[in-house]
């Protein structure tokens, strides 16, 4: 068997279970970033992101754009555990007859965004490559009151997400996203989400993830999921790279929400349906795969 | 201009120059592992290695061999900083051909080794790839009164190796080397080196980094180096990859050193020069790059 044939999730199914992990170890694979003892008060959070070309992006793509998204991928993995992002290596596979210009450029876009986000980008590695790979590793930080998994939601949950879902690839917004970290810290602070998760895998897959992690079900109010312009259903759920929190409150703090966004008139969270304690009620669409 | 014209140290001072870090950042680029604060006693260790088919290895060497060297790499870089690993992130580049019994050797490579020096292997990423990539991301923790860089290097200073150098290609030593964490807690516990580093461009390459740090020179005794067999010394100085450390110490640990290694009868370290004030007296040898 080779790998194409067991595809993305087997793959990774296969490789977690030989994971063994020490038992300081807060959490390790199976969430947006592993968790892991820090100080008294605090969590630290740690995650990796690879970044092909031809899958990921494209050399005629502006180098600036996929340097950009090489860091946001990452840096939405630590906004999903409710954290901030704080240092980054970034290790590149660079292939010999690219312009200087091309590396000047994809490092101006990384350091734009790590700029904004308050990340140092410290090191890291460079080799000689086919094509041009891009690996970010990065440490963020969560106090340990505001840490957020994928498996704790519960029957009755409200479930949001952050803005309109699919057409990424096409519109290349996959390329210019910025990662929800404002939107999480508010999220952490004032409304206590039971899991969240960054939708990097398609709504229905990153969706899954949640339900299996929490042993629950969901039923989605299918006309109310906001999509980009042009979007069916079917891309929604199933198209990848949105980078859109999703994550379930409470119904208490769903409606306190609800009239937090009416009073202020600012409308940052969609309600999209609700966790249900039966276990079958998993989103049927074909997921979307990077393999 | 392209990154062949370039070359690998050309591009990592090109990108060196662009980083602006943060002023809680203890040590960035620039040594073997950022330097980060962590708790009262320790600080935290942060380390990535990419390794590429073809580049650092082949598909014709056994897959556990390949997946033990692209951790032990970083678990090198951690030990010259005198300190000890603890969490790896993985992530791999896969061809869609690969069968997943290659996969599964290189993970069984990589978990061995990983037991062996108390890491966990906590997550990471796959992606699709037309060749073998894997980078490691690694922490790791040093006792601040144990950290070594490499820019404390003093006049009189005594150079020692921790192993005989050369020809770690040709021998195939660079896929199967023990990191050498269990002599450099040897050394910052009992003998304060001055300054280390790991081989990994050569003992010219990697002694120059040390002595432009420290702003100094070296006088080598030449017929002092231990050589792999069949090695010359131009071997000895360029070839790449050995993964032995360089080290100084002050003059009069060096002899208690040497006293040590003589009463036990033990040889693990190997004087090899002594530091100068004349900075001028660089090791004059093509460096490895593996660009």
């Amino acid at each position: 068997m080779n790998i194409h044939q067991l595809g993305e999730f087997g793959l990774i199914d296969r490789i977690r279970q030989r994971l063994r992990v020490d038992s300081h170890v807060i959490r390790g694979i199976g969430d947006d970033t592993a968790v892991l003892p820090y100080t008294r008060g605090k969590y630290l959070l740690f995650t990796t992101d690879m970044l092909g070309e031809d899958i990921h992006f494209t050399r005629r793509m502006p180098a600036k754009a996929v340097g950009h998204k090489a860091l946001a991928c990452s840096i939405s993995d630590i906004a999903a555990m409710g954290g901030l992002p704080s240092i980054a290596l970034v290790s590149i596979g660079l292939p010999k007859h690219l312009p200087v210009c091309y590396v000047d450029e994809l490092y101006q876009g990384m350091h734009r965004l790590a700029k904004q986000f308050g990340v140092s980008i410290v090191g890291g590695d460079t080799i000689k490559s086919d094509k041009l790979i891009i690996n970010v590793a990065l440490l963020g930080e969560v106090e340990k009151k505001y840490l957020v998994t994928r498996d704790k939601a519960k029957a009755g949950d409200w479930i949001f997400v952050t803005g309109p879902l699919g057409g990424s690839f096409l519109s290349g917004r996959h390329l210019t996203f910025t990662p929800a970290v404002a939107q999480a810290r508010f999220l952490v602070r004032n409304f206590k989400p039971h899991a969240m998760i960054d939708i990097s895998d398609g709504l229905a897959g990153d969706l899954n993830h949640i339900l299996k992690a929490s042993r629950a079900g969901v039923r989605l109010w299918e006309g109310q999921i906001p999509k980009n312009p042009g979007c069916t259903l079917q891309q929604v759920l199933s198209n990848g790279e949105d980078f859109e929190l999703l994550f379930t409150l409470a119904a208490l703090k769903a409606k306190k929400l609800l009239q937090w966004q009416q009073k202020t008139r600012q409308w940052f969270f969609y309600p999209i349906g609700q966790i249900t304690a039966n276990r079958k009620q998993l989103v049927r669409a074909k997921a979307f795969t990077h393999f």
